[in-house]
């Protein structure tokens, strides 16, 4: 312990967690140290590389409050969230794919039945979306959580507003007895994530933008099933093959059908331009 | 971009920092997400382990303020800032080796003679300190800049009380014509790193604890010469064996000899016991 050089110091940091009663946290842990020191010594990181990764970390944590997670969009953008994702959901083919959850979720979205309009006032084209919640076998779910949450015309989540208890473009219903859903909502846009601190700095440094291409997120929970996180991407949007946090899935892109003024699938009279959008999911069996 | 899984994620990130134009930082990125992927499929990282990361790191950003750096103490404390300073510091056979730079400097320590005590005050036996800095052929370095700071009796740096203006038991001075230094100061005690916070909590369940064997910090720089950054640890302290953040080597580990009430090395009559401690510090030449 007292001649360590580049090569043994790695040894002698994982030697000190012998002690260590959980295994798994000492499995992680000697893992992380083993990456973290591979990766310095594999680009001889400098003394000043080194300071400057401490301060990157140091405003990454300041900027991070209760309405802002920096950390996350920093794991987003270097595509371990979906890794992390992918990790933890392998399905069997036909269940829908699952995506980033995001950090745009809030708790305690209100509830809403089917046929309700979502938005509650968030700007943007009307846009009536359906579809149905099954199981791997076509089985209808029904009384499935359905929760939305969206963009709105202007790129943003309510919650990026100052008046953040209102819950705009988000909500929960429950799926019918043949396990279809309906509700009415605006057409989600592309948007930006927020860029204007250290990763919004580190992405512009590493040449990259830091759009997403517009999407629905939906979490759907039902008894039996395993939770299902994941978006509804849209047909044509042009970041879907440059999405910022790696989130997008071809089985997840679906049509958005413009229509004229006229009659709603709900039979609303519309007098102006709006969307429809037809989505079913396929939840896997819980284990 | 659209059908990425676990293992052709980490491809896709790379390819979108295709038009990096800082070549150092394309590299540094490029090897950072692999090896952060590739811990990530190793450990099967679950999203709960994931969700634990990521409080973890919001915990070590919010307690870093300017008196604290949390995210120094991870990296000392995962032996990633000693690999750091080995891979910068490889040194020819005789120089003085370097080790961690550690949290504890502060700009503008205050200037002092050779001779002067620079303990300003902080609890203590007094202790002597002398010896020569040198460079690699033997030669005395005249006017060297040796800057000293070192925790007290109780363990603590000056910076650690309240009153952060007053500077105790560090200071600069500068080496005499034939190379020569001589200081008095207090004998160093062993110190935990501040353990009530993340990476406390981390090293506690890591089995770990969070001492230092007793050491001085010197920074030592001279015109022609690499700045010099390292310990003189004390022979016989308990923790030599496993120093919380790996930065001990042999070579600097010396004798601080205990003397009775009498008269010290600088003619000082002294009424109570003390201690002195002789070390050389050979630079190295600058390239
Ligand atoms: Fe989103
Ligand atoms: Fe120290």
């Amino acid at each position: 312990m007292r001649n360590l050089d580049e090569n043994t110091i790695t040894e002698a940091v994982l030697a000190r967690h012998a002690q260590a009663t959980d295994e798994r946290l000492k499995h992680i842990v000697t893992s992380l140290v083993k990456h973290l020191h591979a990766f310095a010594r594999e680009v001889n990181l400098t003394e000043s590389e080194w300071e400057a990764g401490i301060r990157f970390l140091t405003e990454v944590g300041h900027i991070t409050d209760e309405h802002r997670q920096e950390f996350i969009l920093l794991s987003d953008t270097l595509g371990l969230s979906m890794l992390v994702t992918a990790l933890a959901h392998r399905k069997p083919a036909g269940c829908t794919e699952a995506t980033v959850f995001g950090p745009f979720f809030v708790d305690n979205a209100p509830p809403y039945n089917n046929g309700d309009d979502v938005a509650n006032g968030a700007p943007g084209e009307p846009c009536f979306v359906s579809g149905a919640v099954r199981g791997p076998n076509g089985e209808a779910v029904s009384g499935a959580r359905i929760e939305v949450w969206q963009a709105d015309a202007k790129g943003l989540y309510d919650v990026q507003y100052n008046d953040t208890g209102t819950h705009r473009a988000r909500g929960v219903l429950h799926s019918l007895p043949d396990g279809r859903y309906h509700f009415r909502s605006i057409v989600a846009e592309p948007y930006p994530i927020p860029h204007d601190g250290p990763v919004g700095r580190m992405l512009d440094a590493l040449g990259r933008h830091p759009w997403r291409p517009a999407h629905l997120h939906f979490m759907i929970t039902a008894p039996g099933y395993e939770r299902l996180v994941t978006h509804v991407f849209r047909e044509g949007d042009r970041y879907l093959d440059s999405d910022a946090v790696f989130g997008v899935r071809s089985s997840l892109i679906a049509q958005w059908h413009r229509h004229p003024a006229g009659t709603a699938p709900d039979g609303t009279a519309m007098a102006t331009p709006y969307s429809t959008l037809e989505f079913d999911f396929v939840l896997n069996r819980s284990t």
